[in-house]
């Protein structure tokens, strides 16, 4: 560590320590409010460059924060000591755009060739709505936001297309439209919703069985809404099907040491 | 005028001109498109104190732009030779909470102890709203804009108080969503709106019967969203009951020389 880290930096230096000695395999939602936290998706440099027009191009559904050296398994730029092959609490490997398994390290799968993307989450905004009243829903029940894939098409490249995955939270109109505000604040983070009301609309057929993540309740006089998700990009990676990519598992992120305000607007 | 007026002051002045020759009668919406324009309220100088104080608890509804000094029917911190007993298209005479007649000037019942306040107007954001490609509907169909009693209490002052009066215009969620980042940009014309969506949340039981205004049309996919109204005081008038108080006709406004970029924020 540094001589004399922050508060911060050392609660998401030993929060990386607990995910890498596996103590803690769970949701990183709600962990070190302040500190980003981010997607990943790991790839050989020969698919790098694709995706990193893939990311320029959907930039609010991939708002890319990092990009590692080729082979290189540190983010000196994200955070003291991190190592993508170990820092994640639960990763998933697609090969050959099916998802083949779930594993909490991955380091006899890294390659000399590989490239570690990440990207911002919607949880560095999550802080942000929880101060000013609005916790997310998730975060009050304590489980993974709810998750859902849309009929809304990303802008392909490359090999890369697919739709739109969206977290949702649900919000009285008058928190919602408070929220807008705030989340407008990160776009590093997404930014604001793409979406609000009718999840028919974007091709949600069932708020009760999102695709990752768990379902939360929503109360009356409350309507959904929808954020772009890093997750999309595993969608487009099970259509570009890549030998193999290694990215997180939904809702388990890499915590950065990377203040969320240091990436906000205004 | 001024010895050299740009060409929006001319046009703001020439308009205040037809209005005061009674050749412009109508509502103001979409008119000089840039220029502030302004809620009217004029009350003996007895009942200004709390009216101010009225204002100032209730910035949402009420965003004061502008008071005069006690029988002075001119406001130049708001324009060239303004004169607000002629210069407004269609006036309210309230005695004792009834309003009584309605008039296009009220050079007759002008008083030497009257004060005029401006109060900021959501036309300001209107340009705006259309300059982003999110034209209100009112605009597109050449009425003046719906306009609802709502049971959202506003703060009482003194002999001042009742439920606050909304606009509202239709969109997609997403376009309510850029709606909403646009208007927070203007505080002084009622800033973000107060709701969305389910009208009864709100107490508007018909979106087709405004209190004022004119009903527009709402396409399928559209929800309301709904911004606080200057016509708000109108109601805490009804419930003050001064012996006389004057205001503008709901959307037939104050055209000030004041840019609406002047008064927004960011």
């Amino acid at each position: 560590m540094n001589p004399t880290p922050s508060p911060l930096l050392q609660q998401t230096y030993d929060l990386r320590q607990a995910i890498r000695s596996k103590a803690h395999t769970g949701p990183t939602s709600g962990l070190v409010q302040g500190a980003m936290q981010g997607n990943v998706v790991i790839l050989p440099a020969d698919w790098a460059s694709e995706f990193l027009l893939y990311c320029q191009k959907n930039p609010v559904s991939c708002p890319l924060i990092g990009v590692s050296e080729v082979g290189d398994f540190n983010m000196p730029e994200l955070g003291h000591d991190i190592d993508m092959r170990h820092d994640i609490p639960e990763y998933y490997v697609y090969r050959n755009g099916e998802k083949v398994e779930s594993r909490a390290d991955i380091e006899d799968l890294w390659q000399d060739d590989m490239v570690a993307f990440v990207l911002g989450c919607s949880f560095s905004f999550e802080h942000a709505l929880s101060q000013a009243g609005l916790t997310p829903r998730n975060i009050e029940e304590d489980v993974n936001v709810s998750m859902f894939e849309t009929n809304i098409a990303t802008v392909p490249a490359g090999r890369f297309f697919g739709n739109t995955v969206v977290t949702m939270r649900p919000y009285v109109p008058k928190d919602a439209i408070r929220a807008i505000q705030i989340t407008t604040r990160f776009p590093k983070a997404h930014g604001a919703p793409l979406h609000f009301g009718s999840p028919q609309d974007i091709g949600i057929t069932d708020l009760g069985k999102p695709e990752y993540g768990d379902a939360v309740s929503i109360k009356d006089g409350e309507v959904p809404v929808f954020w772009a998700c890093g997750v999309t990009p595993q969608v487009a990676i099970r259509n570009a099907k890549p030998p193999i990519c290694i990215t997180h598992a939904p809702g388990k992120m890499l915590v950065t040491d990377i203040l969320d305000m240091d990436l906000a607007v205004l």
